[in-house]
C-alpha cells in the first residue's frame, strides 16, 4: 500500500519473472550474472534438474539435483512452473518460490529455453517479460561456442544445431537484443526490467495514491 | 534492413509515439524537455492549435497557430491524428509528419491529455507507449501550480479541478510514473523510451538477421 504520501512513498508493485533466452553461446549467462549483480530487487530462479552435478556447482545454490524418480514426483504434483529435456537431461523451475518472489514485489530472473518461456507463458502471461538476445553474426556465435575449452567438438556441434534450431523461435518473445556489445546488451536488458516494473497493471498500491490525491490528501 | 552482420549492424525499426500526460503541475513540461535535449532519436510533436499565441512562442516551433476556419478544414480531411478542446481552445495534431517520422524510426513525443490519447490509441495503438505522470501528494501539487507566478487564482483553481478530473484517467495508461524527484522520473522515462524501442514487434529489420544467422551467414 501507499504511504502518507510523502516523498518517501514507495508504491506496492508485483514482482515479474524476466526471462532470457538465446542461442547457447549468445552470452546470455554473462548478461544474466551481470543484471543480477547490478540490481538488488532480482533473484535467479533455481532450477531442479536431473542431469549430474558440474565441478564447482553447488546443490541448492547452482541447481536443485534431484534423480528421475524424484522429478517425475514433482511434474504430477504440478510442482513446476515449467519443465523441458534439454539434450539427455530435464530441468524444471519450482513454482512456490517463484509465487512468494513476485507476491513480496520481487522479481525473479529465468534462465530457460523456448520450450520453458512457453509453458511460462501459458501459465503466467501477466507476470512474465520475455527477452531474446541474439548474436551478432554467425560467426561471433561460432567464436564463442569454439573459446569453451572444455567441450568436446561433438558438444559444440550439438550446440550449434540447437542454436540454429532455437533461433526460430525468436519471434515469440517480447523484446529482442541483439549482443553486440557486453555493455550495451546489459544496459538494455536493465532498461526493460526498469520499464517494466512501472508497468500500470503491476503497480498494485497505485489505486491508493490516486485515492488519496482525489481525496485533496 | 539489417547490414553484413558486423558489429555495427543497425536493425531497422520502426519509431514509436511516446505520450506523457499528467494532471497539470505534475512536472510533465520539465520532464519532456529533459527527456528531448538527452535522446537525439525522437523529437516533439508540434500541436496545432486555435489559441492565442503567447509572448516567446514562435509560430511553427512551439506551436502552429491556426484559427477555428483552418482547424476545421484539418479535422474535415482527416489530416489530425487527435484532436481536444481543453479549456476554451482546440488542440490538435497532424498526421503527416507523425507518420514520416515513424516510418523513418524517429520516435515521437506527444504532450496530450487522455481525450488525445485515447485517439490516437484507437488510430494507432500498435505505435503508443503511453506514461502518465502522478504528482507524489496533492500538498506537493498544490505547491506547484501556484508556483507559476503569471497565474491567476481563478487559473490556479480551475486547474486544480482539472487536475483531479485528469487524475482519474490514469488506468488507461500503459506506464506509470510517480513524480517524486525530476531526476529520478527523467530515468525512468528514458528507461520506458529504450525498452519499448527494444519489442521485437518494432524491430522490422530482426526478421533479416535471423536469416544470416539461420544461414550460418
Amino acid at each position: 500500500m501507499a504511504d502518507d504520501g510523502t516523498s518517501g512513498l514507495q508504491i506496492k508493485r508485483r514482482g515479474l519473472m524476466l526471462v532470457l533466452s538465446s542461442p547457447s553461446g549468445a552470452g546470455k549467462t554473462s548478461i544474466s550474472r551481470a543484471v543480477l549483480d547490478r540490481d538488488q530487487d532480482i533473484s535467479l530462479s533455481i532450477s531442479v534438474t536431473t542431469r549430474l552435478r558440474r565441478p564447482g556447482e553447488v546443490d541448492g545454490e547452482h541447481y536443485l539435483f534431484v534423480d528421475r524418480t524424484e522429478f517425475d514426483l514433482m511434474v504430477n504434483r504440478q510442482e513446476l512452473l515449467e519443465y523441458a529435456k534439454v539434450f539427455d537431461h530435464y530441468y524444471g523451475t519450482p513454482r512456490g518460490p517463484v509465487e512468494k518472489a513476485l507476491g513480496a514485489g520481487r522479481d525473479v530472473l529465468f534462465d530457460i529455453d523456448w520450450q520453458g518461456t512457453q509453458q511460462v507463458a501459458e501459465r503466467a502471461r501477466d507476470d512474465l517479460v520475455s527477452v531474446f538476445i541474439l548474436p551478432p553474426s554467425t560467426a561471433e556465435l561460432e567464436r564463442r561456442l569454439q573459446s569453451r575449452a572444455q567441450d568436446s567438438h561433438e558438444v559444440i556441434a550439438d550446440r550449434m544445431a540447437k542454436a540454429a534450431d532455437e533461433i526460430t523461435h525468436w519471434s515469440e518473445y517480447d523484446y529482442v537484443v541483439v549482443n553486440k556489445t557486453f555493455e550495451d546488451s546489459v544496459a538494455k536488458v536493465m532498461a526493460i526490467l526498469d520499464a517494466e516494473r512501472l508497468r500500470r497493471t503491476r503497480q498494485e498500491g497505485m489505486s491508493d495514491l490516486v485515492r488519496l490525491l482525489r481525496q485533496g490528501q
